[in-house]
């Protein structure tokens, strides 16, 4: 059996690339991580801490793991130029590949947490003509690039639940002076729940691509904000735009995916399975899909 | 935007066929299909036709379109030599890529409904040296094939609700003709409901591939059928079987996913998505996944 598996978090990234080279690993995670996270990342050989979820108990953990370990490097998840430089690798490929085909991004869009993957594509792509945009979730607050850049200033806390899990996140300091310079980013949109879900539906159905809400932003930006769709086609006119649009990542579980979607009408979910006719008469005989 | 998608079944296939070659196509479904199944037939042009589930049902309407519309040629879900030579091509294919690794399948392994794939994939693989099996779900009697390999005759009428939607269905005439023959198939094989949705937790939550459920039967064979696992093991010994497994389709919708794995504890569900601490808190501030 051949199986193509892609991992996405940084957790389950560190794991994997220490895993590979031999070396060491203690990964601090937040006891309330997805479970599959978790699974994922100790599956890979790196041994798990967990800490509290507020950023002062996940650096008092840190800083036990290093007076412990002396020498021991610190790989933080997003506020680092190596991390940035590493996210940005996605964007190169994307432009190679469309070069091959001999064509041209018009535009990237990216999901925006810690600014890791944004700021990674902003650098990447400056001066090439390709315009970079972030995308955020909106719900409480947790559009803190968009906020931050009409205030002119980074706002430092955010305190959210929205279903976007990997994006509840304030931007990170450096990463902060990357996508606040107008010459690297072109602009951050957000998107409701509703949006998200809209747009996870899609590419779930239709792509066959198992998602997390996270990265159904981007794609929830260029389908449904207004402001986005407006501002495109004022620049572009009638031609558009080829947008590049970046997943990351698909660490979510069946479970997961049954508690964003189900449905209290049991009926529904029964003719969704094809169980019940449409008159709600049940099967009879079956015929073949 | 660089949309990947896969159809899958017969109707969208042939959808598919007809616009491409700008061919009027009149589809009859049963009017029971899946939602998803009846829009992406819509969405590429046919004129889809309902009817009620029973074959009797589908076969009046069938006739009522033929009279309708001399010269018009009726395409069979599977009891046809073209259709089951076309689906045997995914088999080929699978042997290509392996040739070009310099590497070779031991045996291969597909779902079995009408028989159209498994038939093809029988006559495809027939005096390479690839064994083929075939694999059903058992829920209801839905492994008629099973069955019907047992008492040494074909079983004409099933009558099931296993969640394998795609898989409800008797084996054909010319499909049994093929898959009877012990030169060209060497068994078939059952699972029950649980596995089939173990099998598709697993592919959806590590290969993050959207599938449903039919398509996860033979997979579901492979890790977890324990006759097929010590026939493997008395056949090939330590060295095991490079086995191939073909995935088909992935028609399904969130809701249906949602329907299939909710569970009825909420606490469980909120903590899988990480809104819940494990000692059962709520999310105070959060942190990037």
């Amino acid at each position: 059996m051949y199986v193509n598996g892609r991992l996405g978090n940084h957790a389950q990234a560190l794991a994997l690339a220490a895993k590979t080279f031999s070396i060491p690993a203690h990964i601090v995670m937040p006891s309330i991580s997805t479970p599959s996270k978790i699974a994922g990342t100790k599956s890979l050989g790196a041994n798990v801490v967990f800490s509290g979820s507020t950023s002062v108990e996940r650096e008092a953990v840190v800083s036990d793991i290093m007076k412990e370990h002396p020498g021991i490097h610190l790989i933080p998840p997003y506020d680092h130029p190596h991390i940035i430089l590493g996210q940005g690798t996605a964007a190169l490929e994307f432009e190679k590949q469309l070069q091959e085909r001999g064509t041209k991004l018009d535009a990237i869009i990216t999901p925006l947490g810690g600014g890791g993957l944004l700021g990674g594509t902003a650098t990447a792509m400056y001066g090439t003509g390709t315009r970079v945009f972030g995308s955020e979730p909106r719900f409480e607050g947790a559009n803190d690039g968009e906020r931050g850049l009409k205030g002119g200033k980074r706002v430092e806390r955010v305190s959210t639940l929205t279903i976007a899990d990997g994006l509840r996140t304030p931007v990170g300091v450096l990463n902060w002076s990357i996508i606040s310079d107008p010459n690297k980013l072109k602009g951050i949109y957000s998107v409701t729940e509703e949006q998200i879900k809209r747009a996870m539906k899609l590419v779930i159905e239709r792509m066959k691509i198992v998602v997390e809400p996270s990265a159904c932003v981007p794609l929830a930006v260029v389908l449904y904000n207004e402001d986005f769709r407006r501002m495109v086609e004022q620049e572009a006119g009638e031609a558009g735009w080829d947008v590049g649009v970046i997943f990351s990542g698909g660490n979510t579980t069946v479970e997961a995916i049954a508690k964003l979607f189900a449905t209290p009408d049991e009926t529904k979910a029964e003719r969704a399975e094809g169980k019940l006719g449409l008159d709600g008469s049940r099967v009879a005989e079956n015929v073949p899909g």
